[in-house]
């Protein structure tokens, strides 16, 4: 997009690089769940595979009331960390701390979406597009919840079994 | 890094990609500072680069603690969303607008560095290394503070700013 003469103009070029973003990660999240160990962790990224799948959705309803095409724009840095992702399955790491850096990886991947999620709120509550905001809000609630539930299983279990399994 | 055996592998790895990260940041801080029309985003970009050469020394206190030469690996996603925060600047956005995408752009910086440093705050607690652990939570709660003033600029002055500018 290379005229940006609005708001409304920031917005869109922000929801067609985020459309991409999750469209991209709904291909990594399934070799991420095989490639885990952990039942839990194996099921907090088959989940919110499920979840973003419903967020693409959401970015479709809001192309829609938008009324703008639903397409995507390659952003470089979310497909560097999605690569960072699928290039940690490959190092030969030890189940354990393959799980202790997916995690790591997938948290960025969370906080590259709270951030994104977070300037398309303020973008449409500046625009005064409540319902457009309301949707975004509902996702950005569900990333940051993600991220709360990734952060717990590390500290609580999966970075304690790989200190313990390289140390054993 | 090629080899990655133990927790203390996995942490080395994540520091020297956040090392590089912060050094490439104190190139394009003070590009975003001078870029900036508001004062109060100009200032908000100065002190966080001011922080963020304190933040570099205390990885340089890590590295040394830990007796690892201090040198960055290239991390392509940071790598990416620093370039991203460069072209916005080649844009020829008016400057009301270019304060809003400024914001965002430097909010997905600082959400990549609250990953980064959250993992390695993990990482050194899951390890036994409390005092490399309390040094990190200090650049964690930082970045935080960061994230959460830009936001905070951004709902109460830059986007309203920036919408009222492209309607008049």
């Amino acid at each position: 997009m290379a005229n940006k003469s609005s708001m409304n103009d920031l917005f869109l070029h922000e929801l067609r690089d985020i459309y991409h973003a999750e469209k991209q990660l709904t291909k990594a999240l399934p070799k991420m769940a095989r490639a885990a160990s952990s039942d839990e962790l194996k099921q907090a990224f088959q989940m919110h595979l499920e979840q973003t799948q419903g967020q693409i959705e959401r970015l479709e309803q809001v192309f829609d009331q938008l009324d703008a095409a639903k397409r995507g724009t390659r952003c470089e840095a979310m497909e560097g960390l999605v690569e960072e992702a699928r290039e940690i399955m490959e190092e030969g790491l030890s189940p354990e701390l393959l799980d202790a850096a997916l995690i790591a990886a997938a948290q960025k991947v969370e906080h590259y979406e709270i951030a994104s999620y977070g300037t398309l709120h303020a973008f449409a509550e500046a625009c005064g597009m409540n319902d457009v905001a309301k949707l975004l809000a509902e996702t950005l609630q569900e990333e940051k919840d993600t991220d709360a539930k990734l952060n717990d299983l590390a500290i609580s279990k999966v970075n304690k079994r790989a200190m313990e399994s390289a140390q054993s």
